[in-house]
């Protein structure tokens, strides 16, 4: 049975449960102030976790390679996201975990080693990184003058709140009446956008950027599926200018699935339609999801 | 006469204020899950702000240079600041302002222009970025490894959180014995470190870089006082190779001033001690605050 208080999500913050709205952390908290901080996101479709082990695995290492270490274990971790989505009574959910720095233990100290972590995470109603209307017709897609920040100065396999490049291109896409933006770095590869990946098709091969992006685990569900279909797919460097020449764009994202494109930049992709291959893949992730493949029933008794 | 409750400081939250320790944002404001937020930090020093327009000016710059833009006017940010250091009965103080992108007034919004932006302040006890006896012995500064974020990605005169390559050179500096990090870019060029510009003092001359680095109000003055000591000043690039040949280095913030280093890796500057030309310097910028030059006192009718 659901309480009412937590019908727009269940959060848990500093070892409780409460109401998304009430969650709170302080403004001086270094998880803010330095955006010290990594987090993931998982998703409940249907009543069950998709890839929980493997998002729990790039937590795990996220924390790790910022040195962040919170007092809950992985399986406590694992347990407070069941309850968050069992509290908010979701069966599609959007689930959010992030471990911050927090405050100094020692007053007045500036050394991230004397701050006490602290884990949080929510559960909120399903997320679409793209709206379902523009996934249908095929996303508009800026390729942004800004230059994703390489990864010898931000690891983006750590999966961080750092967005302000990805935020500066966002805003480019808007004013030129685009969807989304997708980023290069500064020797015009394509790395990824704000909050996804992206995929290329070009003479039925298709292709994912090996750097500069995070590795996702809708990614990487998308490479498995490509395996299954038999299609032929690569992790390796996409030039810019290959992007304008694509038979095929799709995105990928957790809150979202495999998403379309339909135009980049002032090129329109085959029929200003998602592209045959894109749907195909698209249908098998769905697929997948219906027949339960990956699948971690969410515990509901509490 | 001050309330006890705001002891540990006062902060302006969402048009109230309250004790600092419970000052509070959402886990899923964007200011967090995006690091999308701009701040500032002014100092209080014996009852009168210090260069309290400055930092106005260059918040506002801030905002404008990632859209931000809170429902306060600027007259009454400058009244909430100096409510907040009066409420917290402070006289020497550290004062944070900050405006975050806030959640979107559009449910399920992925769009930055959606969102209303919100401000914060806060007033705590002063902080120094390098502790007082650091400070007398003389800092020793690592460079890191860690590249600093370009300014094509992100723009370091916008004053932001996101110091993921920051606490790197931190974590790299402590690991290593060191009081803490400066940060060179990706072609050896000197920028700046955790919260802090440099300085290098060679043959006379006082450098500063002009490029990867906040345009620091303290390096301002440090700049306006070389020129009242008649001491050769320049802005321009200083390769990493001239770290480790100075006759001089020393560091500048608002949460600290001007601090001498005496270590630079394993390179000992002078005789292990802060050198004179940053004593110098250092005893200036505590002069102006001592005669109230740059002074706004703090008005504490309230």
């Amino acid at each position: 049975m659901t309480d009412d208080r937590y019908r727009g999500g269940a959060a848990y913050v500093r070892g409780r449960f409460v109401p998304v709205a009430e969650a709170a952390i302080s403004p001086l908290d270094w998880g803010f102030t330095r955006s010290d901080v990594v987090y993931d996101v998982v998703h409940v479709f249907a009543g069950g976790f998709f890839r929980l082990s493997d998002h729990l695995d790039r937590f795990e290492r996220s924390m790790l390679g910022r040195r962040l270490k919170p007092s809950e274990t992985r399986n406590e971790m694992e347990t407070i996201l069941h309850r968050c989505v069992a509290l908010a009574g979701l069966d599609d959910a959007y689930v959010a975990m992030a471990t911050l720095r927090g405050l100094p233990k020692v007053a007045g100290s500036r050394r991230p080693e004397d701050c006490e972590n602290h884990f949080l995470a929510y559960a909120i109603p399903w997320v679409d990184v793209i709206t379902k209307d523009i996934q249908e017709r095929g996303a508009h897609l800026w390729i942004s003058s800004r230059p994703r920040v390489p990864d010898a100065s931000v690891d983006p396999t750590i999966k961080n709140y750092q967005w302000s490049d990805l935020t500066s291109g966002l805003f480019e896409a808007h004013d030129n009446g685009f969807d989304t933006a997708i980023l290069c770095d500064d020797s015009g590869l394509v790395t990824e956008g704000p909050g996804f990946n992206i995929f290329v098709v070009k003479d039925g091969k298709v292709l994912t950027p090996g750097h500069g992006s995070l590795q996702g685990i809708t990614r990487r569900t998308v490479l498995e599926l490509c395996e299954q279909l038999k299609l032929d797919a690569a992790i390796g460097p996409i030039p810019r200018e290959l992007l304008e020449q694509a038979d095929e764009i799709f995105l990928s994202t957790t809150a979202g699935g495999v998403m379309p494109v339909s135009r980049i930049n002032t090129t329109i992709l085959g029929n200003d339609r998602p592209g045959p291959i894109s749907l195909r893949i698209k249908a098998a992730y769905w697929k997948l999801h219906r027949e339960g493949v990956h699948r971690t029933e969410v515990i509901r008794a509490i």
